[in-house]
């Protein structure tokens, strides 16, 4: 808005209140940055209601018509760039307000009928961030296939698996792939439970105390696409624990693709190199001419913590708010949409990065028996075949990583020093050393289920493609069903128009 | 521990590692405070464990037959006190050394084969966590029972409702209560799929890597009352995303919960008096005689503060850790428990001051007809039954309002102000306007689905007592579930020794 | 950047790295939505750091004259568009690049002579962050004064006092108003400290170990009017604790004006009716024409919640982030910028509801003596003239109360149950119950330090008006020594010129 | 409390309420837990009230010896058991009720004269407060030495300084160091600063109203050590600003811990080996009788984690919070406990595990040059002995590295490449490259204020020495200070006794 230029009405301030608001107030109170998020869905949102006053025979046809041919208009064409000038509170009050002037104030002042902002709003929300979430759960879909297809290529991949960061036993790359398909599959799990919540119309609650006029709720929940109407109308303006559910699982989606990143940015380094990232996914710096910095991995580390915020803002804005609608809410909104760029931009990348990583798989295996870390399996060893007690030869193999090397002489030392015993009498030989202390052997022997050997980390892999092919149904299920919806309505709406 | 006492030797570290380590330090690592909440939980995970190992022949009989027996008296008795001492770093460390000091090391120090502390505790976390959940959603059935049974009489008690803390429009206590209802019914079903999530057994995934022992998941998942195994191993020891999950659900059960005290605690202000909390909810001062204080509220609403800030510490806990596992993890599970304690201590508070509150629907249906609170409805009426368009209505009130009455000469002043039209001429009469302005029968115009009106607030009470039915018998159906699970474990158990 | 452009060469990447990269991918690496807020301060740390090259003679006359020619354009006519343009990973290298374009790489490629991009932008945040402390300062003192010249005409209007939004004691509006000034004095506090820990220069630190170049760190921090340097080169880039801290301090800013937010909310509310807010900080309802709304109160509200998730993000986003730059810590400068605009949009708003308020000064006196606020005056008149044991005197009240009247019969009556005393022996009259009971001779006698009385709360009032004389001196203080430093370094620059 | 003991009775409730309290209502009353911070407080705040009251002749000698007597025995052999009975809300009534149990109502019940526990506790939580923050300080003295007393022996140690985890530039051991201590100095300003905030008296401000007894404010401020009276008596009660002002800084201290340890971690890691932590730091598995992890920096690390939570709690408590005092606000104070206990706890470990770790200088020399990370000075020495521009010679080598390998030839080629020139032609030579990529030499000429050079290294750990000196001034300053204080207090107590 360029200074001095003139105002136009305010039309929900016009009866009741006065005074001059200045830009610096006027910016406070605006929504309309938020509000481009939900500028498509309220058009929507105004056709159903529109359509149902008319069905219900709350408005007549002629003024039905007018109002529904300027919202199909809005819809085809995109809401105009003046219903979002800052003199209106939002973009509900634009669209009203530049409808009206189009076809003047008394057809058009009929389309507030029977509703109020506030469940104007509440329905908008839960109708974007649907796509949001149907968007989210798709993404997750690819990054998981991507771990998958990775893993399948990386089931011999023997690597050294770490606990606190030190080397602990050997693993394969697809065990630890398999492990982050894992949590993304619970991640969408949480996503797809938390849409369910969403998906239910808080539309025809009006301010809150639901209205006089013979409004039918099932009718505009229909034809919306929503599951089921929210059925009490205080609760249905004045929650927002949707809000609060969906970035709680949005951050537990980015706190997991963290950890992720967190290993990259470890493995890429010059101290580590398990992997090299594609160039694209790093910058180099303007000062060091030889670097090549991980900084994709980097910023969605940092997002999970932005993400993480976000959260907290959102909690608190709502803690300890009376029934039912105020102000605070509008202040919710944003939080909402950051998150969910925030996701929707991370998990495409972090499935780029995956896909087009190089493993150096030689790396991976030279560190796979370093560090002791088959010490495990010839403390098994010592348990299945020569009938020790598990905490004796953990005792044993210990006290002899502490004199610095494992073969049968400190294996023999340390089983007399610490347990009074002899190894050597029970027959362990040097062989039997060996042969236990290879991370290949160590790898192939852990199959218990959901372990690492080949053999069994094949069968995971099968397992988990199974799941995702339900998953991936479920998705498709649900954008097919908001596609009809959305064919309908405007079927519907055209219909009266003819 | 009293100083200069000698300290029992730590088996884990007596191989490895040496050093004295001060009692600083020792507090420092220790999760024995919290390990409280899990010390049951971790026999029978032992138990089970044991008994698995028995049944694929990994642990004989006899040593089978030692151990067992000491782990059913842990179970019958309660865990000793001494396995709680501060040299070891936990619980699981503590009854590991307390059973090897009754039955020798040679069959103790085999209870540990083919697993680690990591899967251990993961499992350990998740039996507690549980049963926890089982009771939040116990306290929830409570709750909305109460809830309902307070609306169920008071279908007709008329009251303001509120948005912006502003009287908005009337409504009534009970349609105001269903709306509480219909959210902690959401929150029900979060715990309720979050409980899906935690119900997964990780045991037996050892460190991260499996084992190369023969073991049987299924078959100690089955033991423990688990729906499903947990597959990939590294993911089983590492993923805490359940506790932030359980945490966030619990957030936002407490942010209603609060919501409801701001209220409980502003209604019985003597500013307002809608509501006089039973004494035993409230304290007086030490210094001014009069007061009688709403401190439980009070303080419950301070708790959603608590809880938001213990998902704070649980989220960055977890960012950015790299697998498997870290001890940073350790030092999450006390916020887990914090959630539990407060959700589990709260919600029967607040159903308790809601059975016991008197009511003051007099001072309600007062203040029902202040502020203007049915102008809405005289909008809808110059809608209805004169055919004015909705804005126009609703502008031409409002300046009545401005005006600071509302009567019939007001509104005809304020329709040829703002409309250039008269009111008087379509026929308005001051009679209309009362009839409109009457609360109560603004009330009962509010018909809509989930609306005020006491018939359909009736109705909508209907439907929420068919959902907590269903609702009771899912807690229920769990419960007896575990409750089964235990038995067959203790009887296999038993059938061992015998 | 519309589609299909070319884009402009990245003059950091194109040594060392390849790889086309997509418009997601840049959107996600750039920070330049967040550095509009630096660009000009980032020409000026250009300008600062070439008079120094100049100076040392690092760089040779000709080629800074080059450089500063241009560097000078973008001070006074503002850093042209295409340096922000999305290719560039930051406005550093946008600025960069756009002035090579400009003079040729052959002078242009000097300007990043001993420096990175890494201690530029922390050199630009903290001088932006300057700015942005100082108008805050500003925005307390105004909001400040505002409270002090209300406070001035409502010494003697005497209100009730609150403890759990119970009545508790008389006070005056004076006393209310004289405490928050003193919170916002503290909040002045804290950002005059944090200040000092802001404005310290990072310059010369270079990617993080300095530079080989002759330089003169002192010398860009006195032409940058930085009152030190700070010292280790590690340090100096890898550090945001100012950032934290200085989101802190705003957080317990904005947490006292939400308190004072939630006050005006509750105050103006019909139940209450203590005070009119103008019409300008209120908004009406789309449905409800009577409705007259806090909307600026809840918003600022409910931005105190946006900025404490700011700080928990910026935490979040350093926890644990390794030696010295990473890419994560441009996630965190939004944050902060995200804070400053909350806090130096709210606090004139704020200033102006209480400027523009009416307050209600018949109705605060009328609940001032409501219920029983003035008991505890009448308990310690019991102790004072009656010489009864305070605790004894606080029962005696305190059970009269629950009788529900106080009168002369009831508190001997109660007197005699609750400690089997006689106070009508004692002397005690109905005369003298009353003349306890009055508020406004309860206010009168709180003569104590800092309490209401409205003697006493006029000499606090001086003492604050002091008190804030000298903090509007800090702040002139430090602004003219900024302006004097910008003064001297475009002079010098100029002189190059010449 | 035993199931079935008679509850005492409680003094404060006695008059005003009756209702019987369960058990699980009083514990989420009490806040007896976290009143053992403060109970010693409480007892030094009760006799500086009496001394004073005594002083002002508000309470008879007699009774003031009756109630200093008993207090003074608290003071000396500390609260007794039966003060913390949970039937008590919080200590201070404890310690009333047990007091008048062993002296009688008529003397006891004339200690809570003139004030209220609302400025009780607010006292008593600064008193104790002060001390926390003392000792931090002390912590950061003693780490801050341990810090510059290492960096003094590793002034030589070349090591790779790192951005991005990835290899950026060679440093030295004691650079990285000192960069820390600079952190922790900053750490000891803010905790310095709050102190200042912390140190003023809110007593006599009663419930917030003040009192109408003739009290003296400053005797008690005097004799409690204060800088300060806190004058506001609203603001007195109703603040818990430097709660949250004190938690910020202590999250901020603990982000910079975190760093630490995660370099110590990584560092620990046999992936890299440049540090050994003394075995009383580290932890064994259960499992994996190898493993020596470095747990107590885990804990650290999710302990910035865990305070983090904290203040987000206390925070999220205080938002909107009306005057003066709610119950919310005994929710914050076990925030700040946790807090102090976090940080007194964990600095102390910090500066242990420092001072008793073996740094492996070889391997970080060795590293020191590897990842290319001299090749920064390589182009500088382009731009200073052969007068290339810097973002040209930053190509040049850039290209270089990418090729793989830096010498003549292929920065000869990439010359030609990217800029047409020749530097063979200029006169460089292998020499000269050679040169330029010792590490050691890269670190010499590093030689700007607050650089690695280890002359310059030198001066900033002269520099840091005398400002830490200045600081265990002030810190000690502080605590004789009130020493004294307290033997003042004491010897006026005993004085009144005689």
């Amino acid at each position: 808005m360029s200074k001095g230029e003139k105002l136009p009405v305010d039309q929900i301030r016009a009866g009741r209140l006065g005074g001059e608001r200045d830009e610096g107030l006027l910016r406070y109170l605006s929504s309309m940055d938020a509000d481009r998020w939900i500028a498509d869905a309220d058009v929507l949102v105004d056709i159903a209601h529109m359509v149902m006053l008319h069905r219900q025979g709350i408005v007549d046809t002629k003024s039905a018509q007018a109002i529904l041919r300027i919202l199909l208009q809005f819809h085809d064409k995109g809401v105009p760039e003046d219903a979002f000038s800052p003199v209106y509170e939002d973009i509900h009050a634009g669209i009203e307000a530049v409808l009206m002037k189009k076809i003047g104030a008394d057809a058009g002042g009929r389309m507030h009928t029977a509703r109020s902002r506030n469940d104007e709003v509440a329905t908008c929300l839960r109708i974007r961030l649907r796509e949001e979430i149907l968007g989210e759960l798709q993404n997750l879909v690819v990054l998981r296939e991507t771990l998958l297809g990775t893993a399948a290529v990386h089931l011999h991949t023997v690597m050294p698996g770490f606990t606190h960061l030190q080397h602990a036993q050997p693993t394969t790359l697809a065990h630890h792939l398999l492990g982050y398909e894992q949590a993304f599959s619970r991640d969408f799990a949480r996503l797809r439970d938390a849409y369910c919540r969403v998906n239910a119309s808080p539309l025809g609650a009006a301010a809150f105390a639901s209205t006089g006029f013979g409004i039918s709720r099932s009718t505009t929940a229909d034809l919306l696409g929503f599951d089921a109407v929210l059925e009490n109308s205080m609760d249905a303006v004045a929650t927002r624990d949707y809000a609060i559910e969906t970035l709680a699982a949005q951050v537990n989606c980015m706190v997991n693709a963290s950890r992720f990143c967190e290993e990259l940015i470890l493995w890429s380094s010059p101290l580590v190199r398990f992997v090299q990232l594609d160039d694209r996914y790093c910058s180099s710096s303007s000062i060091m001419p030889q670097k090549k910095n991980p900084d994709i991995a980097e910023l969605l580390r940092g997002k999970s913590g932005t993400i993480t915020g976000a959260l907290m803002s959102a909690i608190g804005i709502m803690k300890a708010l009376p029934q039912s609608y105020n102000r605070d809410m509008q202040e919710l909104s944003p939080h909402l949409w950051k998150g969910c760029g925030i996701v929707s931009e991370s998990l495409p990348l972090l499935s780029g990065m995956i896909g087009t990583a190089v493993f150096y798989t030689e790396r991976m295996r030279e560190e796979a028996g370093r560090g002791y870390s088959t010490a495990t399996e010839l403390a098994d060893v010592l348990v299945r075949d020569y009938d020790l007690p598990f905490r004796q030869a953990h005792t044993i193999v210990g006290r002899a990583v502490q004199k610095g090397t494992i073969d049968l002489a400190t294996l023999e030392g340390a089983a007399r020093e610490t347990g009074g015993i002899s190894l050597v009498k029970k027959g362990l030989t040097d062989t039997a050393i060996q042969d236990a202390l290879d991370p290949v052997q160590s790898v192939a022997v852990r199959a218990a289920f959901g372990g690492p050997s080949p053999a069994i980390a094949g069968e995971s892999l099968e397992n988990a493609r199974q799941r995702l092919a339900e998953d991936r149904t479920t998705v498709a299920r649900r954008i097919a069903s908001l596609t009809q919806a959305w064919e309908q309505l405007l079927q519907e709406a055209r219909g009266i128009l003819a």
